[in-house]
C-alpha cells in the first residue's frame, strides 16, 4: 500500500531533477532488529520497515514554526560535522517527503513530550505536541544515526537512517540526575557535559544539590559572605568554589536548550554547616563553627527560634527563585539529626510558605512529610517508605530516589575504586530491574512523578568519577522513567546496551564496562551500510 | 493514617473559630457506590472514602496564579445560586486544607488534560498540568454535587461532596461533535448551549459544518453575497440565516472559555451549491444555479480548472483563519460524485497547501486520503475503513466518525420522529458499545487523534431536535473519547446514564428516554445527605 502511494512521489523527484540515474528505486535494506537494538530509553512503539532514507547533500531540515528552529538547528549540528555537507535549516518551504527532514507542532499527539518519527525512503517526518517531544524525535533520530556520528567528524558523505514509524511518549513526566556540588565542587563545563550527556537519553531534570556542610555553591547577593567563606571549602580540603548568578542563568540557559530543567536545592534546617560558618548570627549559640571538609552528616542545624533564619531563608529562596524558571526549588530537609522534631516540623511549615511566596513549589527529601505539606509539595523518597506514603495521606506526589537502586554513588561492587556502599552495591542489572510503581507497598503509579537519580560527590573529585559512576547506570535509569515497565527486561535491554558501547566511547565517556553487559562494536554493520 | 494526619489540623480550625460547637469530628456519610455512579466520562481512577465535605458559607474557591482564576469563577457561578452564600474567589490566602476549594497547576500532573481532584472531610484541592484539566476537575466536581444545582436555583444551606481522590486524564485528545447548521440554521444561542452541554461531559470540540448545497452561514467580507444570497436558504425552504464575524468570534470565544476549540468546515469542491449560487464565475460554464432546499447530496462542483476558484477559496481560508485561535481547517472533500478524480486529486493537493498557507493544519472527509497528504493532515473517518487506511499509509492520523456508531442523526429506531437511518439504527447501547481503536482492522490507537460525532441537520428544525438525537447518546461517546476501553461496559454505564436523570432533566434536555436504560431518580439520596 504504502509503495503504491509514494512510487509516483519519486518519479516526479526524479523527473524535478532531470537525472534519471540519480533515482534509485531501491533504497539500501537495513534490518528491522538493528534499527531498534540502538534505542535507549526504548520507544513505546518501534515499527521498522527494513529500508532506509538517506541523509545527503541535498538533504535540508524545515520546521513550520519559529519555535520550533532551534531544534532544527540542534539536529543540523549534529549532521553537520559528520557528512561535511551544509544541511540548510529552513521554514517548510517543499513538500516534506521529498528529501527533508521535517519538524513539526501538532496537537494530533497529546503527550506533552510524545513524539512520532515517520521515516520513509523519501523523507522524515518528526511531529509533537510540543517542542520538547520534537527535541527527543530529533534524539532518537540520532539513535539511529551510526555511533560515529557523535564524534564531531566526518563520518561519510551519505547517512542511512531505518525507514519506520516510531511513536513515543514517556511514562513519567520527571526523569533526573542530582549532582551534588558541594561535597566537590564542579565547574560550568563539567555540568553542560552532564547536561549534554542527560539530554541524549531524554532525561529533563537536573537537580544541583547547591549547599551542605562542605560547601555553599551559589552566588546570593545580599548574603556575600555564603560564597566568599562558604564556597570555599570542599571534601578533603580543596579549594572549592561556587557559581556566581551569571553562571548560573548560563548552566539554566544551556539546560532549557536541551528541555533540562534545573532543580535548585538549598538543603536546610541540617546540612548547614557552610552557612553557618558564613554567618554567626544564624547559630543559635551566636557563634560561628569552622569549615568542614570531611564526610559525616547530621551535626548541623539552622536556628529554628531565630528570627534571622527566616529573613535568611527569604533572602536565599527570592534570588533563587528569580534565576529559576522551572516550578521546584528543593529545600533539603533531610537528615536533620539535631533539629528535634518540635522545631523541624514549624521550620519546614514556614520554609514551605516562603518557597510558595517566591512563586515555587517545593521539593524535600521524604523526612518532611512529618511537616505539614502544601498541596503542590513533592516528597522525594530515598531512606524511608513510611514517610513517602505519609506524604501521599497528605495529598503529595512522590519523586522515587530509593538508595538502594538509584543512588548513583553506591559502587557497583566492592572493588569499584570510588563511591560508597552503605545502601547497597549496585550493578547495572540491578540499577535496571525495579519498577518505579511497585517498589514500595503503598506507592502507586498515580503518586508518582518520576525518578530522580543522585549523585553524592563525597568520593567523587573529577568529571572521569562522575562518568565512571553515572554511565552506563544512567541509561537503565532513564529507561525506567521513560518506558513502560511491561515493555521493559534486562536481557532484552542489555544487548541494546551492550550496542550503546561505540556510541558511549565515541562519546569519550569514561563509563563502567560492566561484565554483565554484552558489549559489542555495531559500527562494522553500520559502515557495511553506510559505506555503499 | 489520613485520620491521624488530618485530626490535628481539624481542631486547629475549630480553636481557630473559637467555636468549639461547630466542630464535628464526624462529617456525613456518602456512600462510595454513589459517588462513583455520578461520573460520566468514567474518571480513570476513583477512590472514594465514604464521608463527605461540606460547601457552605464559610466556602471559598482560592486559586494560585491569574491563568486559573476563571475556572475558579465559573465554579463559584455554580455554587452561588445552588447555596446562596457569596462563595468568594480569591487568590491563595489560607491554608487549602481549611473548608477551601483550592485550584492549583502543576507539572507534577503530566496529562495536557489531565486532573487530580483531591476531597478530604476539610477541603478540596484539584490539581492540574493546565488550565484545561482543572476545568474538568470541576466538571467533575459538579457532577459529585446533586443534580437539583443545575436548575440555578437555592439547593440548600450546604451541599456535600463525597471525599476521595480522583485521578483522571482522557484516552484521546479530540473529542467532539459536529454540527451541521448549513441544512438548517442555528442561531448563536442555540450553539452556546451546545456548547455549554458538551463542556459537561468534557468534550474539547464542535466542529461547525458552515456550508453545504443548502446554505453559506458565515459572513465573509471579500465575498458578501455568499451569506447575502448563499445563507438565505435551508432545506425545506425557511430563511436560513448566517453567523456575522463578530457573532463567530463570539461563539469562539464562549467555546475557548469552556476548553472547546471550533474547529470550521467549509466544505469543497463538492456541497457547494450555496456557493456556486452566490457567484456565477465559480461555476464552470459560468451560469449560477438555483439554491436549492432539498435533501440530495452529490451534483455540486467548484470549477477545478478555473484560478478564480483557487482565489476563492484562498480567500475565505484566510478569513476563517484569522478568526480560529485552533490549528484546524476543515475542508470537506464528501461526496463529491461530479468531480473526477483526476480532478479531485490537484483540488484537494492545492486546497491543503492553502490552508497550511495561513497557518492552519487540515481535515478532510476520508475521501481526501485519495490525495497526497501533508504531513499534519487529519482523515475523518464517516464511511470508508480503506480511505481511512489509505491516509495512515501516507503518515496522516485519523479522527474516527464511522456513521454506524457516531452519526447523532441517525434515528435510534424505526418509529424515532426525526433523523435518518441510511447507515443504520443507533440505540443508546449500540451508540456506546464499540471501541475506536478495534472498529476498523488496521487503524489502531496511535492512528487515532479521537472521536467526532456528526449531527446533519437535513430533518433537524430546532434546539429540542438536536436535543433528542444528541441526548443521551453523546454521554456515552463522550466516555469513548475520555474513559480507556478496558473500564467501560456497558451494563456498569447504564446505570450511571440511569443515574443522570435527574441532572438532564434540571439542564432541562430533550433526551430521548431509552427504555434499555434503567432511568432512576437519585435526588432522594442526595436530598437526605443534604438536608441533615
Amino acid at each position: 500500500m504504502k509503495n503504491k502511494i509514494f512510487y509516483p512521489y519519486f518519479l516526479i523527484i526524479c523527473i524535478g531533477l532531470v537525472s534519471l540515474t540519480s533515482c534509485e528505486t531501491k533504497k539500501p535494506a537495513i534490518p528491522r532488529d538493528l534499527a531498534k537494538q540502538q534505542l535507549i530509553p526504548k520507544p513505546v512503539n518501534v515499527n521498522a520497515t527494513g529500508s532506509s532514507f538517506e541523509i545527503n547533500g541535498n538533504t535540508s531540515i524545515q520546521y513550520q514554526s519559529d519555535e520550533v528552529q532551534p531544534i532544527a538547528t540542534y539536529l543540523a549540528e549534529i549532521l553537520r560535522p559528520a557528512t561535511g555537507f551544509e544541511i540548510p535549516v529552513k521554514v517548510m518551504d517543499s513538500k516534506p517527503s521529498s528529501d527533508h527532514i521535517f519538524l513539526t507542532l501538532t496537537d494530533s499527539i497529546t503527550s506533552n513530550e510524545g513524539y512520532e518519527l515517520i521515516t520513509k525512503e523519501n523523507g522524515i517526518v518528526i511531529k509533537a505536541n510540543k517542542p520538547a517531544g520534537l527535541f527527543y524525535g530529533v534524539q532518537t533520530l540520532r539513535q539511529l544515526l551510526p555511533a560515529s556520528i557523535e564524534k564531531g567528524t566526518k563520518v561519510s558523505d551519505t547517512l542511512l537512517v531505518a525507514t519506520g514509524i516510531i511513536t513515543d511518549s514517556p511514562s513519567y513526566g520527571y526523569r533526573g540526575v542530582m549532582l551534588d556540588v558541594s561535597r566537590h565542587f564542579f565547574g560550568v563545563d563539567d555540568v553542560k557535559r552532564v547536561i549534554d550527556l542527560l539530554s541524549i537519553y531524554k532525561m529533563n531534570r537536573l537537580h544541583l544539590h547547591l549547599s551542605d556542610d562542605q560547601g555553599w555553591r551559589i552566588e546570593i547577593k545580599s548574603w556575600p559572605n555564603l560564597t566568599k567563606h562558604g564556597g570555599s571549602s570542599e571534601v578533603g580540603g580543596g579549594e572549592g568554589g561556587f557559581y556566581t548568578q551569571e553562571q548560573y542563568k548560563d548552566i539554566v540557559k544551556y539546560a532549557q536548550d536541551r528541555f533540562i530543567t534545573i532543580v535548585p536545592e538549598i538543603d536546610m534546617p541540617g546540612h548547614t554547616n557552610a552557612a553557618l560558618a558564613s554567618y554567626p548570627e544564624l547559630n543559635c549559640n551566636g557563634k560561628a563553627p569552622e569549615l568542614y571538609h570531611g564526610t559525616n552528616v547530621g551535626f548541623s542545624t539552622l536556628c529554628i527560634d531565630k528570627e534571622i533564619t527566616y529573613k535568611f531563608i527569604d533572602d536565599v529562596f527570592g534570588e533563587l527563585a528569580a534565576m529559576t524558571p522551572g516550578e521546584y526549588i528543593h529545600i533539603g530537609g533531610d537528615e536533620s539529626h539535631v533539629t528535634p522534631l518540635k522545631d523541624f516540623i514549624p521550620f519546614i511549615n514556614r520554609a514551605q510558605k516562603i518557597v510558595e511566596k517566591h512563586g515555587k513549589k517545593v521539593i524535600g527529601w521524604d523526612e518532611i512529610a512529618h511537616a505539614e505539606l502544601l498541596p503542590n509539595t513533592v516528597v522525594q523518597y530515598w531512606s524511608k517508605g513510611e514517610n513517602a506514603i505519609k506524604g501521599i495521606g497528605q495529598g503529595a506526589k512522590v519523586l522515587m530516589s530509593p538508595a538502594t537502586k538509584a543512588y548513583l554513588d553506591m559502587q557497583y561492587d566492592s572493588i569499584t575504586p570510588i563511591g560508597l556502599h552503605w545502601a547497597a552495591y549496585i550493578e547495572v542489572d540491578e540499577a535496571y530491574n525495579w519498577d518505579l510503581a511497585t517498589f514500595e507497598e503503598g506507592i502507586s503509579k498515580e503518586n508518582i512523578i518520576g525518578i530522580d537519580a543522585p549523585l553524592w560527590t563525597e568520593t567523587v573529585q573529577t568529571m572521569d568519577d562522575i562518568e565512571y559512576l553515572v554511565f552506563p547506570r544512567v541509561l537503565g535509569l532513564a529507561e525506567i522513567g521513560w518506558t513502560p515497565t511491561s515493555q521493559r527486561n534486562w536481557n532484552e535491554y542489555k544487548v541494546r546496551l551492550g550496542n550503546h558501547k561505540d556510541r558511549l566511547e565515541a562519546l569519550d565517556i569514561n563509563y563502567y564496562p560492566s561484565t554483565r553487559v554484552p558489549w559489542k562494536s555495531v559500527s562494522v554493520q553500520n559502515d557495511s551500510i553506510i559505506k555503499k
